[in-house]
């Protein structure tokens, strides 16, 4: 939630860019903003209020009438809804009170919900301004094929021989131009995109940078196999279905798949522990202010429901335990940060 | 269930015509059809599966390329979408392949949820080309003020005071006022409604045909307030918040506000259990083809969050039982019917 949160800051001047050309270069009367892969969590309303702040404040400058925002929250069909609409009369109060006292009259914000896969179309053609996407992007439409070698492994490794290397890139580049496709029929014309993604600067994409975090799963997986508590067969034919990109990868793909300008391309570092960035720390959490416990659920949150579907529910209170003891280790010891690539995009008249 | 289902089915020809109209007249490229009160059962994608095959229809006929559709499905925070959402994907999947044999080729179709009262704005200005309405807008916004003296009787009733019958009217005029109000807003130039109230044919509020089956309601409470079961204060100050309009004042709103002509007015008839019309009959059911029970059951459906919040969970059981039994009764003896009115609107340009 922390890291998250501290993502969501760290891409939001580049959002506000983002807007800020939008808005002058189309002053649209109507304000189509989806937020893909939005979860259910307390930052799923925070970007949509802070785009709408943006436009507020230009508003404000031109002296011109505020436009009316639909917000679009998509996530997968799993994911809880409806806790996120129940939330919405309140957000839309406190959110009306702030933008009231900033601009004297606040715009109409209608949101909505879409469930889907952003691997596939998911709004009609021309119908959206701009697109956001945080800590999404990193998660590929499937567990890649020809994964079989990858032994003790959960996800790519130093161990990791070349070919299961090459299947995850290879998937990356399928989901990457194929999300770029759909985004791309579906923005309006100098429609925008702003994506933040787990990444990683090292072109070696086994690179301790963005696998140590699952490696040190695996030692748990592969310690508990050791014990007996689980089957060898069961990890070794488990694979976690996500790609951490470098900025030169993101490039790639934008410039093959043919529909966008990059405006900005930057890469930044959140500490594995958010809190070690002196962001939003919180008394009441005090008790909680161990990097060891923060990170564990944080990946647990993330990582529970595929583990559940390989291992079972009975494993996973036992495997965040040594999860959450090899992980305060590392973190005693090492500087571990997570990497983000955040890109700023723009669709090609 | 049935009921609803059948009066869709009763709807379905005019929201056809007000679909190929919209679509002849305007010939968009997207369609924005908004469902509004989808509730979360098995209708809730029927009427946007007919409003879909319906464009098919007419694209097949003209050789015309099929319009990309967004349907919002719109109902109270409070609704389950979540259960909406996880049933898309095989709705679709369904609706593909019915498309796909009837024209070679299925248009894309995006579901969203819209959470909110239809009360109030939903959507941006222009943004909406069909609104359907299917048994919601007889559901009043509140409880009318000023039914203090409507002791006895949980809705209007032939023993109701007639200050208590203007309380009802007139917030029926201020909410279904409103409503036009925001719809005309959303509307596309042309943009269509097709809406279905339960409703009245008499002039008088108190009708037997639209107060009776609440009035066995309360004759059911009241049996259990005479034993002591349920608090007489409870009862006097609990009423439904629905208003059963007649077809003129339904016109009488409609130009007063202003913003629409009536295409259509329609008056019809679905008896309590709509198996008697010899629709939707399915043999597996048979064992609960017993009219006190299914009318029972769609209107506990219906009251039972008002009913829980007045009178706590614990009666519930016990109050349907009676219901039950008062209903089939009545069912036995009388030909017991509810009326509907549909009304086709389209916005003056």
């Amino acid at each position: 939630m922390f890291v998250q949160e501290k993502v969501i800051s760290i891409a939001k001047p580049i959002t506000e860019e983002a807007m800020t050309k939008l808005f002058c270069s189309t002053s649209p009367t109507k304000v189509a903003i989806a937020d893909l892969g939005c979860s259910s969590g307390p930052n799923t309303l925070l970007v949509a209020s802070e785009l709408i702040k943006v436009v507020n404040k230009i508003c404000d400058k031109l002296g011109s009438q505020l436009p009316e925002f639909q917000v679009f929250l998509n996530d997968l069909p799993g994911n809880d809804f409806n806790t996120i609409f129940r939330s919405l009369a309140s957000f839309q109060k406190i959110l009306r009170k702030q933008l009231g006292s900033a601009s004297g009259a606040a715009g109409q914000c209608f949101f909505t919900g879409v469930p889907g896969s952003f691997y596939g179309r998911l709004f009609p053609r021309n119908s959206v301004h701009l697109f956001h996407s945080s800590y999404s992007l990193q998660w590929l439409s499937q567990v890649p094929d020809g994964l079989e070698s990858n032994k003790g492994n959960i996800f790519m490794a130093s161990t990791s021989p070349p070919c299961v290397l090459t299947a995850y890139y290879e998937q990356f580049q399928r989901d990457f131009s194929l999300f770029l496709k759909c985004r791309s029929e579906e923005l309006v014309a100098e429609g925008r995109m702003v994506l933040t993604f787990l990444g990683r600067k090292s072109q070696d994409p086994s690179s301790k940078e963005c696998c140590y975090i699952w490696e040190l799963l695996a030692t748990a997986l592969n310690n508990m196999v050791s014990e007996g508590l689980i089957e060898e067969e069961k990890v070794n034919c488990f694979n976690i279905p996500q790609y951490t990109p470098s900025p030169a990868e993101i490039k790639s793909e934008v410039i093959k798949e043919g529909s966008f300008t990059i405006d900005h391309l930057e890469v930044s570092e959140v500490n594995w522990n958010a809190y070690q960035n002196g962001f939003k720390f919180n008394e009441a959490v005090d008790a909680f202010n161990d990097g060891g416990y923060n990170v564990a659920n944080c990946m647990r949150a993330v990582a529970e429901p595929l583990l559940v579907s390989q291992f079972g529910e009975a494993i996973i209170d036992e495997l965040f335990k040594r999860y959450r003891e090899i992980v305060a280790d590392r973190m005693s010891k090492e500087k571990t940060k997570f990497i983000n690539v955040t890109v700023s995009l723009t669709k090609i008249g």
